[in-house]
């Protein structure tokens, strides 16, 4: 595997979720795998769970790790082929790329959405920048459109938790005073498509995700309607697609609450706004899910960075012939 | 020992003292005990020796580390029970403690006091809030009103330095053009009331220390009169206790010089405001242990780390069946 | 070797070259070397290369290392010997060093000119702080007057490279739409007055650089006449030094251009303004060398990291009683 940008670079998501409880189940087991391998984590936006995880999964496998905020600590970037570069940004993404390949083997790299240009959000310019020009695998911890880390961690979940062979999953839109990406949305939704479940998305109108991911999932406006028999809710706020990066609406009749959730087991990917997307007794039950998906985070990061290593070929000290 | 969050988890000062010490004098001889054990440093607030000497001491005892400047690099924290988050705040202290637990085998919180609402402060909500819901153990890296690691370097420092079997320690206010916490001063009071010594604590009239932690300790308001015969003096600003967080004086009289200082040897925490806490002469003369003080920060730390790593059962890969 | 400031620190350039190179075939020979060993890398400015290399280098080398942003994570610095420190600066350079020194085993420092101030940029306050109180080996990670790293990985890429037992160099200014430090072309100046080249330097009228750098070194105004034959051409905007840190032209004319260039290769330090400092043709084609420099940054790092390791006498655990 040469990168991991989205749910399609998943060549098969019951093997890929298997090896992630195996690591789970012994995180040190490969401790020499990584030896002598150094990751970046490049971070344009903030993070707790993905810097955390994806660093411990990285040591887990005997990895070096150099962490940088890049955008208060590196240098701005240029994304447009051809500028002239004559005002704010310093570096263009060619050599920021090409360069950062020099002094590590992996790269990873969080750019949310602008949320303000969807035809820039949507050409990934970031990821695809490090993508283009890096000499080295490319690992996304959320992008403008995708968080495959999450949707890989969200998988190992519900395959740990889930009791029958077909379980009902619904994905339902929560309200959030803040207009929020599209990222976690569309990668869960594309995962669900991998999985056997019955999947359901639930939102008020408006709120429709990019049909370009939905396909033909199945989409019901009605919350009560979507969620009867659910045995897995995955509850998150984003903002309108259509409407790009506005918030239509935050009408709290649609917070997740214990009486909604029945029997069915809670999920989110964390931060979440408490009594606004989810009411306390959700959080503090038992049926929600959150920490262990968190927890999951470590292996899903893990089983990606197992693939990516396993593949690399040993070029340590020559890398500059490979330009 | 399950935290470190006062100078209370000190079971017993002198054998902490005897120990750090030792591992100061071999500080590699439990490279083994970390291995594989990662510890996460989460600061709210700036931090010099803390933040080097706590990853030093980690780094001696094998175990990988993962520094955070939690406030600009992960989300803003809510505390408040039962809020309802439709405000700045994005994730509560129940999430991030428990997440953060996923992640490393002990955390280690820099947190200081608001200095605008005593009760909050009092209730050290940030480092209590990691205590209450994470289920890994929490090192204080100085809280809203202890900074028991500084404490206990000094506790060695002393160890190391004196002369006598019960020799006279003075703690001395000093002025400052800022308002500072009481969190130095709190502790180095609870670690002299553990230690055989002379110990008495001049201020002007009006900077009393929360009479809960001085309890009988004796206030001699005459600097010079507290100052005869002293073999230690420890210098420090505070703000007032009693007008929360006000600076009621900057008489540059309290101010340490060489003259007062006598034969004693001078310490301080660092940072220093030369000349207005004390003057060049004491700090750039041979009474000064300011440098000692900081060394052994390492060691103060290491040992607090080598009793929470011994007392660790394996649980690696299966943490989340303890949620 | 105690310290790495300035390339005057180099004993013999030829076997700084050669060993660099020996240890690009080999980077992990010397993994052993530093174990147990820290370097701490202090930022006051931005990185990009200087950072990861660096920490890169220390890495092959098996040193453990603490990376720190002492403007925004540490406390503000008073360098004036006497100060009476009663306004922003909270900690003095002399216990700031001495306190670093406690922790780590080498220290390496980023500190920038100011432009604002020529005398106290050339007094390089902060370097020098770090020298005169440090009692560990410092490294110059870019001062206000050098870049000693980025000149000796410009050594090596020109070593690997140059086809000439003489080759022809011109360091070509370049325009830029802000002011720039003098420390890239200042080390690359005097580095190149340490070899076997036909030395040429050329820029506007009111560029020069300070004639107690460049000494006898050629200056020629007519750029086209600089490039004749030229085999490498290393390009770099600096601010007016006569006019300290003014920006007294943008002539675009002086943009390097694959034109201009003919047959001789393309050297620059990154980040560089695409299009404004040279053309993308330039830096897109074949003659560029820029990935190569950046390449050999950690080769640069690793031979000075190595000399100063092996100078260090061990000494852990017993630090303080050199004090």
């Amino acid at each position: 595997m040469k990168h991991y940008l989205s749910i399609k670079d998943i060549d098969s998501l019951s093997d890929w979720v298997s090896e992630a409880r195996t690591l789970k189940a012994n995180p040190m087991a490969h401790k020499n795998l990584g030896e002598g391998k150094t990751i970046c984590l490049l971070f344009f936006n903030n993070s707790l769970r993905t810097r955390l995880s994806t660093q411990k999964a990285a040591l887990n496998l005997g990895m070096d790790v150099m962490v940088m905020n890049f955008g208060s600590e590196g240098w701005q970037l240029e994304f447009e082929d051809g500028a002239v570069m004559n005002q704010g940004k310093s570096e263009h993404i060619k050599e920021a790329a090409k360069v950062v390949s020099q002094f590590c083997d992996i790269v990873a790299i969080r750019a949310f959405a602008s949320l303000t240009d969807k035809e820039k959000d949507e050409a990934e310019i970031v990821l695809n920048g490090f993508k283009n020009y890096a000499s080295i695998p490319v690992v996304n911890m959320e992008s403008s459109v995708a968080h495959p880390l999450q949707a890989l961690a969200d998988a190992i979940t519900i395959d740990e938790q889930h009791t029958k062979p077909r379980p009902k999953v619904v994905l339902s839109w929560a309200p959030h005073p803040k207009a929020l990406p599209h990222a976690v949305a569309n990668s869960f939704v594309e995962m669900m498509q991998l999985q056997n479940a019955d999947f359901v998305i639930t939102h008020p109108k408006g709120y429709e995700l990019n049909p370009e991911i939905t396909k033909d999932t199945v989409i019901e406006y009605d919350q009560e309607k979507a969620m009867e028999n659910a045995d897995f809710v995955y509850v998150k706020n984003w903002s309108s697609y259509s409407d790009y990066g506005k918030v239509i609406s935050q009408d709290l009749d649609w917070m997740m609450t214990l009486e909604k959730l029945g029997n069915a087991k809670f999920m989110h990917c964390l931060p979440v706004r408490r009594n606004v997307v989810v009411e306390d007794a959700v959080l503090d039950g038992e049926q929600s899910l959150v920490i262990e998906q968190a927890n999951n985070r470590t292996y899903a990061a893990q089983v990606v960075l197992k693939k990516i290593l396993s593949s690399l070929t040993p070029k340590r000290g020559i890398k500059n012939d490979a330009l």
